[in-house]
């Protein structure tokens, strides 16, 4: 296999990977004296997985065991945004790359949202890929697009408005090559 | 129909219609482990609310589907803020356009505050607008009013004001051109 | 009577009051479905007030039926800050002048720290007054210290630490002057 | 006793002492209507702590009945992190000496991370000590290191990697010295 294996149209994006922990919370979990756990979501970033999946872009959010973020309240974020959530290891590669082969995917066609060290890889192999302003510099290194806005707080919505732009050029791009 | 229905004083807005998400909170819904979801209002903003209510403008609080912020959480901003609230769709306008006719009102008297994409034709058609300073460019390139203070965070108490110096200023006019 | 009444030492502050809502807190309420309600305080700040406390200045906190924080979620922040919890209405006026008189204080031995309109009479007429630097500019005009910190966020704990100082320099003066 | 008293490699910490309150958290407790209390901590700073574990630097947190975080709040954050939780007094010094010594450690192996007045003893004594930019001045004065984070936002992140920093120096060092 070489070149890209989405090749007719490799900046439309078709997936969207994104971490519950940091990108669409700002990685705060709220711990009570009873054992009640909480996160929060912004509005504004699930109307950005809204856009997303209206342009046929699949959205899967992942937690990892690392995060503190536990099955059930990983549950509620599914509820609230109607995504798929997937639980990932200390290495997110080793459960997505099936994912993306199952799906006829390259990973051209992916956009990859992290925060820390263990996104290094992804963030590398996406066609696009962010972190929120606020994320470590590891992060911040390997990514694409850096936003402006921090996790929870639009950064989901920011890189998802990135994508939507991306793939209006992409269409723009092949128009004007189809009508030559 | 032409000019303004509400004629006589068309900068005295009797009728504001408000987000909850994202203009009266900070757009953040907090969700459990065991299902409780939380939002939090800022006293700030209720004195904002309480100040228009005492300057006999009404205020109508809207909340959307889209928003994750459910009917019982609802209920609870309302017992807070001593407002209506309504459920509004992906079109508000669907919504308020016969409200605003069966209070024999018209736009210019109505003041509007919202902070995303499916507020852009009330943000146009009302009297005054605003939104939060941290809103979506799209909202605020539509907004008539760009608050300083962020959504859940004074920007509802800063409209507030604007609106009753609006209407100070209104009544400053007439009384000038009464006098002569 | 005329001068200071509490004359010897003007500038010693024995009696300090302050709202919870917008002063001790961000001023934010977080609202559950369930009809569950939250405020959150800072540990800088409740430091602060034990701080004052050991300097023999009583510390009186003060919430308004206005600001939605209830009689039971008062007592909560009275039971963590170990202060007295007085409810004031629109004008705090009334219910603290007999307590101050009660205490046979005058108005300069006396600290009012607060954050809104119905603060102003009190931040006029207190020895030394301040306001987080979040306030609406109605209660910032009428004080006579600005925080740096934000209400919930340290604002306490600065004016705290303003209290002492004065109350240092008034030993100092004092000192210098005995020793004359 | 003179000189360090973990002289082979002073600069490689196997001992880090923590605050919950301003450093792990952001000093914030929520406090409920029906008594329920929280506070939060941020993914980042978990992170942080699992990657001084994972170098075999042991991390304590402190808590301390001043804080108002209660027993059973900061056994939930122990189970998040993975850490000890120690109470300590208005001198943390007094509780910590016996366990560095019962660990056969001198002070110089030490990391503090604290934020407020009754740190500054043991953050002039460790080896590395570090506060949150948002602590009292007081604490900052004694820290060797000043984080451009606040606490509960990244501070404990931001320590744990100046310290897996000097950790790698020291290794540098001593390596370069073995082999002349």
């Amino acid at each position: 296999r070489y070149g890209y294996f989405g090749e007719a149209n490799p900046e439309v994006v078709r997936l969207m990977f994104c971490n519950v922990s940091g990108c669409l919370t700002e990685g705060r979990i709220y711990l009570s004296k009873s054992g009640e756990q909480m996160v929060s979501v912004n509005t504004r970033d699930t109307a950005g997985i809204r856009m997303l999946q209206r342009e046929n872009t699949e959205v899967v959010l992942l937690t990892s065991a690392l995060d503190s973020v536990g099955r059930s309240l990983a549950d509620r974020v599914a509820e609230v945004t109607g995504c798929q959530v997937v639980e990932v290891g200390a290495e997110p590669l080793k459960e997505l790359k099936p994912m993306v082969e199952a799906k006829k995917l390259g990973w051209k066609d992916v956009a990859f949202m992290g925060c820390d060290m263990p996104d290094v890889g992804c963030l590398n192999l996406a066609g696009l890929s962010a972190v929120p302003h606020d994320a470590p510099s590891v992060a911040i290194n390997a990514a694409k697009y850096i936003c402006r806005s921090g996790g929870g707080a639009g950064a989901v919505r920011e890189f998802a408005e990135h994508i939507l732009l991306q793939k209006e050029k992409a269409k723009a791009r092949r128009r004007s090559t189809d009508s030559v």
